[in-house]
């Protein structure tokens, strides 16, 4: 399995438009309900793609180009998009995520990276030496990691109310919840 | 918990244009492999999705409203989306896909269920009497189960490439399998 940017990208290019499709104007009992306790609902998950397009995958890629594996990342804060969405709507954030993520896109692309540079490694404080290679590509797959997690915060909504076909829903059985 | 038919009707109206704005004119790589064996792509879930529409959804509706727990459903035809989405492009399916949940959705409004019909009872062939509102709830949840499979299928393709990223990626650890 070879890692081509170019999917990365085309992956990348297309959620905001689709974040947008499913959740501009849903009745807010379905975006603004969690899983319980102090869980995330769907406006906290897309504030929080903005805040990592924002501090997280361009500054770390940055990082990787200039300082290779000398420098570690800064943490991530993974609240840090509770201030930052404060007395926004959520068709709000969603443009705000398409803008984000297209100024992301277009200087990512502007980078014009090169196979030795994705191979440079960086220092991510927790998990060690990344490639940046590694890195972009996670970026693609953590906008799949909310998606999956955003239909199960959805359909928990509807756990009741499916009565006995709750059995036939795999998303309501599901544990695979991120870190 | 009480189902609130007009919040199913919202999420089920805002599928296909979420599907088709993630999904079309992406690389193959993403929507023309699979988790494995014979386990199904996101172009086999789209073609799920419209046979899902077409024979399953409305038509066991129907049957609850005119025969009540006399008559079970028919079974339904897992692998009847196979044969109806031969020879067509995925951007063919997502159109397809656009309309046929435009026209049940017409249907659906046009019925104007009433809280007394909701509660009707039908007879499901595994599961047994389930309600015409559970059934209509379980729509809304069946795509979002799918769109939670659709993330997943789609992550799996990057499990290797993504690196030690992994362990944070909640999607690469999810059971949540469908049956």
């Amino acid at each position: 399995m070879v890692h081509d940017l170019q999917n990365t990208i085309a992956l990348l290019s297309r959620t905001p438009a689709a974040l947008d499709a499913l959740l501009s104007d849903l009745p807010e009992s379905w975006t603004h309900c969690n899983e319980g306790g102090d869980t995330w609902t769907v406006y906290d998950i897309v504030g929080h793609l903005i805040y990592a397009d924002r501090e997280d995958w361009l500054p770390r890629a940055r990082k990787i180009l200039q300082f290779g594996e000398t420098q570690p990342f800064d943490p991530f804060d993974r609240l840090g998009h509770v201030q930052a969405s404060q007395g926004k709507s959520l068709p709000r954030l969603l443009d705000e995520f398409a803008c984000v993520r297209c100024e992301c896109l277009d200087e990512l692309r502007a980078l014009n990276l090169q196979p030795n540079q994705l191979a440079m490694r960086g220092r991510h404080p927790a998990l060690g030496a990344v490639t940046l290679s590694e890195l972009l590509a996670t970026w693609a797959a953590h906008d799949l990691t909310h998606l999956h997690q955003i239909s199960r915060i959805m359909a928990y909504q509807y756990c009741a109310v499916v009565g006995p076909f709750k059995a036939y829903l795999g998303v309501l059985q599901c544990a695979g919840h991120s870190l």
